[in-house]
């Protein structure tokens, strides 16, 4: 049986979400593995955003393992959507992987674009006055801490601006690391 | 046994994030719930992400359901660790609740704050040229369709913008709705 990886990620919101999700998928299989892309189920479920729910839902049941493009999506972390299914996955028990068009740190990610400032603690914090937390983390700390827990990893590589939320090289080295561990877990 | 609920939100970025823990436990206390709250943990955990991941997800294992301040963080969607969390209680099959500070659609915030346009598809684009998903609802589908198929409600009330991110109005309506269930259930 091949391993089955749930392709997650806001590549669905891209110009050419398709072509991307048929790439990865091809990507999967030059690694043996096959790729579950949300859009795969377009046909079946419409616009129905129940139907959409319940089938991406099916997929990650279906599949024996997540990959998550944690790409920062209008804003400094992930797309919700992503995030809720690698909250999804690894409550299932499931190892989930990550990988990003975006190397910098959330730390540095929310300093550079939120106005940050130290409050009379030494806290920093940005314009808001929320606390911008600081575990040398890519992300929240739950998102990078259930990645690590479930025996997944996570990869960054700095893409172009303009390939960057798809971020393949990083999704590579993500297969990279996967395909490994299978072929050590196999001899 | 009183009901446990799991608080979570990104009220743990606020500056007056304990006393805002604190007040939303009285809360829940008034209807005869019991809160948990991420800072709860804070004194056996101290500074390490692992420690406080593995110390939130055993809150939420112990939760009975989970209550999920959803207000916009950093960006037009709700706070990242926030999803995370609502993916767990819901895979773990439990009832999940949302609350917010801004009433507006996601669709709405999208296209004010990213520069929207229409293609030539007719389809509704933001700057970077990212789809904006149009469900009518108040942040990406899985987050909505996640609470409405666990059997649990969402509740948004516009607040003043000093005190939109603990969403307190939104709060209490959400603890209304639950103990109106809860109270029907014992019937």
């Amino acid at each position: 049986m091949k391993l089955q990886i749930y392709l997650a990620g806001p590549d669905v919101f891209l110009e050419n979400a398709r072509l991307v999700g048929e790439q990865k998928q091809a990507m999967c299989r030059d690694f043996g593995f096959e790729g579950l892309f949300p859009l795969d189920n377009d046909e079946d479920v419409g616009t129905d955003p129940a139907k959409i729910f319940r089938a991406n839902c099916a997929l990650m049941r279906r599949a024996d393992l997540g990959m998550f493009n944690l790409s920062p999506f209008r804003g400094p972390s992930a797309d919700a959507g992503t995030v809720f299914e690698l909250g999804f996955m690894f409550s299932s028990g499931k190892p989930v992987y990550g990988y990003s068009g975006a190397q910098a740190k959330y730390w540095d990610r929310v300093t550079m674009g939120h106005d940050a400032h130290l409050d009379l603690h030494g806290q920093r914090r940005d314009r808001e006055g929320y606390a911008i937390e600081n575990f040398d983390l890519f992300d929240n700390l739950m998102i990078a801490r259930a990645i690590e827990d479930s025996g997944g990893a996570f990869e960054a590589i700095n893409e172009p601006r303009v390939a960057s939320l798809a971020a393949f090289q990083a999704f590579i080295a993500c297969l990279n690391v996967v395909k490994e561990r299978a072929v050590r877990s196999a001899i």
